[in-house]
Formats: structure tokens, sequence, C-alpha cells
């Protein structure tokens, strides 16, 4: 007997690195490390080379997905300036838009008011606008969801004040849900000399202080645990200027299960920020006869060993609070004994409502 | 008998460079002007030296608009990051905050998040907030209102995606109010080159297409015609490091009663943006038996013998739709025949509601 069952997790945050990094990350890799993790649904996110911002370059992420994939997959669009007007045919492939408001790995930026009125306007209503918004730009993201009136979903939330804001906004009512990655909230900057570059990621690590916040916040103001799994080599980490982002997919789980040991988070809350809440905002459809099985035998997280082709972890040393030992997807049992059995193609590429 | 009368006519945003800078503007000679062009009452703002954001400051600017000020005079608090807390004291002596969400004349701009929630938390709600705030920034206000709930002011809008985000947001209901500066009505980016630092200001002159914009607006969305009448000497701007600003209480009525005679703007308009609106959005006193009359004669605008101390406009050359002949405060007269009869001290200062 499993000593935990729980549903199939979601992410909402993922980055498959298809097309143009295949070298770090693939669907195929990438969804057998979701699976370990006990993730049957990642959204996957448009920041590839080329960027997921024409349906050319969206149908190429998503051939790849239909042929790699092992869990069900979603794919987020993206805006860039240049290609704002394509949005409306993006959105019948895509989940949600994700828009980056502040710098990440890569080159989507859009900081210019009129794009992000466009994307407002364009974007279809029915699906949700996910926002990379740090400091202030949580205020322009809020303030752009109260004009327009439609539901805007905050990316990795890091830092106090950011958290506190969209405290406020959902105290106000306003339309405004948010996502915590677990690097944020077992690793800070005290960490990061040690880490080096494989502490570096957008949002950097918070100060002791912001991580406070965030978990003073979870059963409250957070909605959903997610990844933000941003697989690099360790030849790129190692390189004069080391691209930002780490991997999490292995390790969510097995982490946020650590804060149910030492009673920071109940069971019934890991369930809705790592399910239910995912599977709401962003109109996913169920998966039946769908279960992770979970040992709540506490273990230390090593330095390898893993399914995602980057093949670190910034955990390591940490003690993780549970481990999946099965994976039930749609019937089928995708792991066992933490073996992933699925095959690639055997996941589901899907819409949105 | 006059061309028309007018009620005595508000501007919301004048600098008066006391304390700090008596060598460009002084509440005697800065009054004198705004009682030339119709304006019985300004409000002042507060990136003087010291900036009016500590209760030493603004009892300095408050005493010498006591003894010098010709006009009605409010004062506006400013808020700067170390001084956050002093912003419930300071509020008994202003008419409303300033926050600077950009950069302009001084050092009062504030683009922590931190603080700026904490001038929304901190500010009395009956007194009003304005921001200077461009582009982007127009939506971290607009977000701010929304989430803390009360009414906020944008300053001096300038360009086509400010003033259509604050249609949108008026829109949709939100507590947002604006104003134009004449200056961003009659010159725009083609006459920079012409005036070179006369036509420098914070913002700097928008593009034809601005201009249209705002235009197209002025009817609907803006709130307020203010002057953001911001002298500097010749000297100052003959130098290297030219700052930015320009002086506009005289011109202001003029060049709006040109809109009046080109079928522009309706006197019922321009008494709705002039007064009626700046009153109410600023809770301020009623000026009883106050009166404006303008002769409605076309004229020339000269580049020099102006009231204002700084002596220069960057509107010579432009023609005016009329001028004003005979103003009466509370009764008596203290402008006729375009002479100013007002003693310094004879104005009030006014602390709003």
């Amino acid at each position: 007997m499993p000593d935990l069952i729980l549903p199939g997790l979601i992410d909402v945050h993922t980055h498959l690195r298809v097309p143009g990094g295949a070298h770090k990350e693939t669907f195929a890799t990438g969804t057998a490390a979701a699976l370990a993790g006990g993730i049957t649904m990642v959204l996957a996110m448009p920041n590839t080379n080329p960027p997921l911002t024409t349906p050319e370059a969206m149908e190429m992420a998503r051939s790849a997905a239909v042929v790699d994939a092992r869990c069900d997959v979603g794919l987020y669009a993206g805006a860039a300036p240049e290609d704002i007007q394509q949005l409306p045919e993006l959105a019948a492939s895509a989940v949600a838009l994700k828009i980056y408001l502040n710098d990440t790995f890569g080159k989507l930026r859009v900081d210019d008011l009129p794009a992000l009125v466009a994307c407002f306007n364009l974007w279809p209503r029915e699906k949700p606008i996910a926002l990379h918004a740090e400091r202030q730009s949580v205020a322009v993201a809020i303030g752009l969801a109260a004009i327009y009136d439609r539901p805007i979903h905050i990316a990795h939330v890091s830092r106090r004040e950011e958290i506190e804001l969209i405290a406020d906004a959902k105290g106000r009512g306003l339309p405004v849900t948010c996502e915590v990655a677990p690097h944020h909230l077992f690793l800070s900057a005290e960490d990061a000399p040690r880490l080096g570059a494989l502490g570096d990621m957008r949002p950097v690590l918070g100060t002791p202080d912001d991580v406070a916040a965030l978990w003073a916040h979870i059963n409250d103001t957070v909605d959903c645990i997610a990844t933000d799994h941003a697989p690099h080599t360790l030849l790129e980490k190692r390189a004069a200027e080391p691209p930002p982002g780490v991997p999490g997919l292995e390790t969510s789980l097995p982490l946020m299960l650590a804060a149910v040991q030492d009673g920071r988070l109940t069971v019934e809350r890991l369930t809705a920020l790592m399910h239910d809440n995912p599977r709401r905002i962003f109109n996913l459809p169920q998966q039946p006869d769908t279960t992770v099985e979970v040992d709540m035998t506490p273990w230390v997280i090593p330095a390898g060993g893993w399914r995602t082709k980057c093949g670190w972890t910034p955990f390591a040393g940490l003690t993780a609070g549970g481990r999946v030992r099965r994976v039930v997807l749609r019937g089928r049992a995708v792991v066992e004994d933490g073996e992933v059995l699925a095959a690639p193609g055997s996941g589901r590429v899907i819409n949105g409502m």
C-alpha cells in the first residue's frame, strides 16, 4: 500500500526547449522527468528558438510533442511585438498566452504599452494570459487585468512585495492568480554563492524574508506550485555567461512533501496547489483513471541520476519528504518502482478549452 | 462689455520654485503670472529644494505662500522613499500628494513597489493622489488605484498610448482622471528642433499623432487642462545640460481660446477643463464673486514681456484666441486692463477639504 495517492499533478510552467534546444531537453526527456516527478500534464513555455510566436513555430513544437511526449502537454503561445497580429491564429493550438514583462532567457520581452494592450485585446477571452512580471511590473499586469477585465496569472512570484500586492489585489476581487516555484520556497539568496550559476534563474533567488513571505501566503494567496523547469547543460552553466534557469520537474513534489512532513502544508492544500488550481485556472481537461502513488520516506536529493537531459539539480543535499513510486495515466502504468514506462508519443497534446 | 466671462480658472499643476529656486520664480511672480492668465487658484508642485516631503519643507513653502501669493495657492506634498512615514503629517497642510513614477526635474522618483504601496496606504483617503506616469507607468498607477480602491489623477498626459489606456480604464469605471498641458496640445516633436532647450520638458513633446490623439479625447477622456508651468531662466536653458520645463501660466487660457475660436472646443467644455473638473477632482473651495473677463480678439504671442520671473515662453509666434482683460477675485479687481493689481499676500493658502 502506498503512503499517499494523489491525482496526476499539473505543472503549468515547464521549458522543454524544442524547437532549438534539443541538446538540453526534448519532449521525450522532459516528459519522462515530469512523470518520474508525479506530473502527468505540463504546459510548455514559448521562449524556444524560434519562439512560439508564429503558427509555423507552434506547429514545429506541436509536431515534436505529438511524436515525443510521454505525458500530456499543452503549449503556451508567446507574445513578440512583431508577431502580435498572429495571436488569434496561434490561440487555436495554444492553452494560454505568455507575456514577458521582464527580461528572461531568450528575446520575448514586451514592455511597449501599445503591444501589451494589443495582447489583451487580441488574445481570445476564454484562454488565460500568464505573465512574467517582477516588482512594479506586477502592478502593470494587474492594471491591465482591471482595465480589460480578464483573468491574468502571474508566473513564479518570488518576492514579498509581489505576493503582498497580489494578496491585496485578490482581496479587492481582481481577477489575478499566481504560482510559486519550489526553488523560491526551498532556496534563497543565501544559497546563491554556494550554487553559483546552478542557483541562477529569473526571477533570481529571494532573500530569506521573501521566502518567509511566500510560505506565509501558501494557504491563501498562492494558487499553484509550478516548477519553472528550465534546463541548461552543465557545460552551458559553466560558461563565461551562463544562461539563467534550473531544472525542477523531478524534485517539485518531493520537496513539497517535505513541507507536508514538517506540517507547513496539508495534503489537501498540496493537491489544490499542484492539481486542482492549475486545472481550473488554465481550463485543462480531466485525466480519468490517473493517480500518483507516493512513498513518504524522507530521502536526500542526490546530485545526479535524473531523467532530465541536463542531468543536474540545484537541490542536491536537501531532504525531500517522499518520492513517487507508481504513476497511472488513463489506466496505464507509466511509472513503476520509479522507472518510467511510458513511450514517447503516448502523451496527448492538448489545446485547452 | 467683455466678449466672454469665465469663472476664476484653476491650474492644478504649477511649479513655483520656492523654496530653493527663487531666482527663477517665487510665489509673488508666479501668482502674478497666474492672475494675468485668468487663473485664480494654483496647486504648487513639491519638487522644490528641499522638496516638500517633510513638515519642515512644507512649512517653508507655506510661509512663503502666505506672505507672497497674489492668488489662492494649494500645496502638493511629495513622496520620497526616505520620508514616506511622514505622509500622514504632511497631509494636514497639503491639497494632494504627488508621486513621480518617472524621471523629472529634481530627485523625487519613487519606483520601488513597497514605497508606492506605502503611499497608497498612508495618504489620507479623502485627499487625491496625482502621479507623473508615462507609458507603462500609467498602467502601474491604474493597477494601484484598482487594488487600493482610491482615485488617482494622471499628470500631463502626452501620448496616444497613455490617453487611450486612460480612456479604456474610464470605460471600465476605474477611478482615474487626467490632465493635459497646452504645450502637448499646441506643440509637437516637430517644433523641438526649432525650440531647442526652450521646447524641452517632461514628458517631452509628442509626435503629431500623439497631439491628434489628445485632441480627439479632449471632450471625453481629458478632465483638466493644467499648465505644468515649470520656469527656468534663459541662462539655465542655455547651459550645457539645460533643465527640462517651460512656463505656461500666462498662455494657457489664450491658447485654449484659440481652440474655441476654431471650433475645437466649446466655452462650456473649456470651463469644465479649466475650472469645474479641477475643483471637483481636488476638492477645492469655491471662490465666490470671482470672474475672468476675456477679449476674444486673436493676437500673436510675443517672445517677452511676461510676468513669470523666467521671462520667456515656448509659444512665441503662435496665435492666441483671446486675452484676459479683467479678473475679479472675491469681489476685488486683481487684474485690470491686463495689469495685475493684487498685492503679495492677498491670495489664500488652502489645504483642500
